[in-house]
């Protein structure tokens, strides 16, 4: 099937929402606590952040492990990088990740406002223009033969959704619901028509949904 | 949590029956059909086997796709290698799996006779006598920092688990009785003093056993 478009470990509410639309520096998820969604993650032994040694290795833990397996680069929207909005007032914003970003591989940040390309650690931050065909091509090529992981937020999940451009997708419905903020579907039985869909629950509380093309 | 000792996509029935007794050439399960076992396996994307770009990318492909991931070297019995008892009569029989072995990285065959590595492709295979703990060991070093596979079968599995060296364990139980055969557990929750258990039914029909050390 060659070089996959994947979306991973991508945490929405009960009502389909993965963040808030009033995103600030000190919220990147606006007024949706991510750890309401994400905890389920937080809490696994593969876990990116995690340097203790511990955390649960069953079902919750084969998700966030395979994070990085296979992938060989990110294309995320500019809300995911960061809360700036229209041309960049300065460069001095390298992300929220600090020196050492999870990701390890280039990303591809979806933006109409050139900046210059810079590497934080062992992840190249590029910044984009273009259709989302024309970014995938960009990062299938970056990518080296292994998949991209199309990393977020809702609105560029959407959009290449919407292009019908995404391979796979795993998406962790928590019990919670925010009733208004940025929504990824109604439902998700709305990608039946293009995706198979196996619903599995996990003990941690959250029902990780997998999709993949029919 | 260092370099684990890992048991992957290990199949038995309800019965908990991995493997029959009567192992021979045309047979490696005995009277146990594997496919009745593994038929969960074979229909993933991730099946080693495949090579038509097809399977499914659900739940029971997380698991197959998982196999070799941080892997660095494997530990197997010497009758998942072959058929053969009692001392090498000849040194023709190079294992099951022709000329590209599934496994990628060196292995490490338990056997009380000595036999000369040899390699075919990306895996070579090592014939080793000595304790479990001093067969981890090499092994943990061959396989440089990563984690170590224990492939089976059923006694090696059991001989690794009575000396408490498994750090995690997958087992897919599939939904048929043998009534007769090698026995992995008369129930899986034999092993709940030592070990967490998740169960996740999947919808291939296997219920998938993940167990972490407490």
């Amino acid at each position: 099937m060659g070089q996959l478009l994947r979306v991973q470990n991508f945490g929405v509410s009960e009502d389909g929402i993965g963040a808030g639309e009033d995103q600030t520096l000190q919220q990147p998820f606006g007024h949706v606590d991510p750890m309401r969604l994400m905890r389920w993650a937080t809490e696994t032994a593969g876990w990116p952040g995690r340097t203790d040694g511990g955390g649960s290795r069953g079902l919750d833990d084969y998700f966030t492990r395979d994070f990085s397996h296979g992938i060989g680069a990110e294309i995320m929207g500019r809300n995911k990088f960061g809360p700036q909005r229209g041309p960049w007032e300065d460069h001095t914003w390298q992300g929220w990740w600090g020196d050492e970003p999870p990701f390890h591989t280039p990303v591809f940040v979806l933006t109409h406002h050139p900046r210059p390309s810079f590497t934080l650690s062992d992840t190249t931050f590029h910044f984009v223009d273009g259709s989302p065909a024309e970014v995938l091509a960009r990062a299938r090529e970056a990518a080296q033969g292994k998949d991209v992981r199309l990393g977020g937020g809702v609105r560029t999940v959407r959009q290449f959704l919407d292009a019908d451009l995404v391979d796979t997708l795993h998406v962790t419905v928590a019990p919670v619901k925010f009733g208004s903020g940025l929504r990824l579907w109604d439902a998700p039985e709305e990608l039946l028509d293009r995706f198979h869909l196996e619903k599995v629950p996990s003990p941690s509380g959250v029902v990780h949904h997998l999709f993949w093309r029919r």
